[in-house]
């Protein structure tokens, strides 16, 4: 299964990244453990964090660049888009079976709104700031993000539920 | 000057594109009395009711496709990006001067969005519906999309105030 | 009807495109003269030339620009498409009826192989230089480019012959 | 490392095809034995068959898929472009090493000149057919496709001179 995971680009030594670290060593360590794949924006920030953690735990990891980007450090398989930063950022959209949104400005917005259009399941790392908070603000009926009702969002509050509902959302996959 | 209008796609004889049809023929009718282009995905819905107000006044109508998708009869230069519906959205947007937003489901939301990523300016027609009456009470300030502040989302509640603050656009632009 | 011309990118007063400017003048006259839209990448070299032709009088020019390029000064309406420099070449030919080919280094040798591939007629200038002469010792039958036959090339010794050519193309067009 | 391999699309069962298997197995067998990376254009043909031979092995596959098409059966990682056919072709060329061409019609020539376009070295299958060989025809000083001498074309007579040049160029990406 192929994890997406979005959120705020940036300096991780810098807030708002710094104070996330410890959640995105545990996404990392989830999707190594699980054998998932890991797929990402490939730059800094949650991206970079993330990465780490699934590499050093053996995982694999595959990043999709925008043009004239170098990726960082911990891709398995880094993807030259020759794109756009947001166009490249649908083409990830399109290879993830779930998305996983950690904080985020309105790159990581644009993403879980098109998350949404191509009906990935979208988990919200709740109080993990920026984005991934606010959009709860805007749900129909708590969960959709527009009448045509395409996929579920959905608020996670810690690390053990991420893990049960991706695990789910596996298990339907593989039906 | 390029104006983009985004909106709910659709039959234009259904609702909600159909309660539109007087204020699309409006906003296409000061786009062409200003002689301003109009910038728009080529499609139907508030798509092709504007762009039928700008044609019949003798204005100019530029369409960005997706694949696979012929355009609507009111275009002067319809351009086939060859690219996914989201993706068009986005070299959409890198092409006009400010977006002008009439209701809308999600592939409005993320043209919203991706304007504010890219600094064009965005009008929001009040009480026009969906997203573009929805995004309003996601604000930071009651203007922008996120903490950088890129550039200013405005609430619009008349033709007569789109046309002056379009007018003031201009004049910016043109200094 | 939207011509496509290509050829060498450069410096125009430096050879080689510094000896196409008369021709490039004198298909810009024949592109304008029909009321035919002039559809370039909207750069420098034969791009330049042709568009200011056109331009000159009183046509219409739409350049395709690919990523952080600025278009020249002669375009009516220059198309920011994000994309890396091959990418938008192919954009711009879905959006051509026939293509004219004046010279040429690798990427001119690339739109002309596009061009084939998208059954859009091409119209190579006898002399010109470069691949638009060199592609004309692998062809198939004289005519084609791989065995499927897609469209034909056709070596055009003389502007005249160009716009008897363009007008024929046209006639079929309009039926 | 990252290999490349282009050629002929269509059915397996059917010429041309048909008879390059045994060479597309032997290609693929290197591929695997050196634990190099296949990244191809994840379809039929030529694709499809060295795929299946890396696979068999235990190598690792890469396909980047034009918009709506399927992957076939021995990908390890296939990336839905949402682009169409050819603009999918230059991101697969901006992520490989080296490119080995085998046969081809149109698409494949248009592989050819892009990756000597991005400064990848070709590998020319002596006698696959098609494009491959026909591209030699055209070189210039027999190894370059334009004046920029950008990269050089290399056609290569066996499966053991491939393996030898491969390995030459892994070692000085490696040094």
């Amino acid at each position: 299964m192929n994890i997406g995971v979005i959120g705020y680009s940036g300096n991780i030594f810098k807030e708002p990244v710094k104070s996330l670290n410890s959640l995105c060593n545990d996404v990392g360590r989830i999707i190594a453990e699980n054998n998932w794949v890991l797929v990402n924006g490939g730059r800094d920030g949650i991206m970079q964090l993330v990465s780490k953690a699934v590499k050093n735990r053996g995982g694999y990891v595959i990043g999709f660049l925008p043009w004239q980007v170098e990726g960082n450090d911990y891709l398995d398989f880094s993807i030259k888009t020759g794109l756009d930063l947001n166009m490249r950022s649908f083409v990830l959209l399109k290879n993830v079976d779930v998305v996983v949104s950690i904080g985020g400005e309105i790159g990581t917005a644009i993403e879980i709104l098109g998350a949404y259009f191509y009906k990935k399941p979208i988990l919200l790392m709740k109080n993990s700031g920026g984005w991934t908070d606010r959009i709860t603000e805007v749900l129909i009926e708590g969960k959709f993000l527009d009448n045509r009702k395409l996929v579920e969002l959905k608020q996670v509050p810690s690390i053990d539920e991420l893990e049960r509902v991706l695990k789910s959302i596996e298990e339907v996959k593989n039906k």
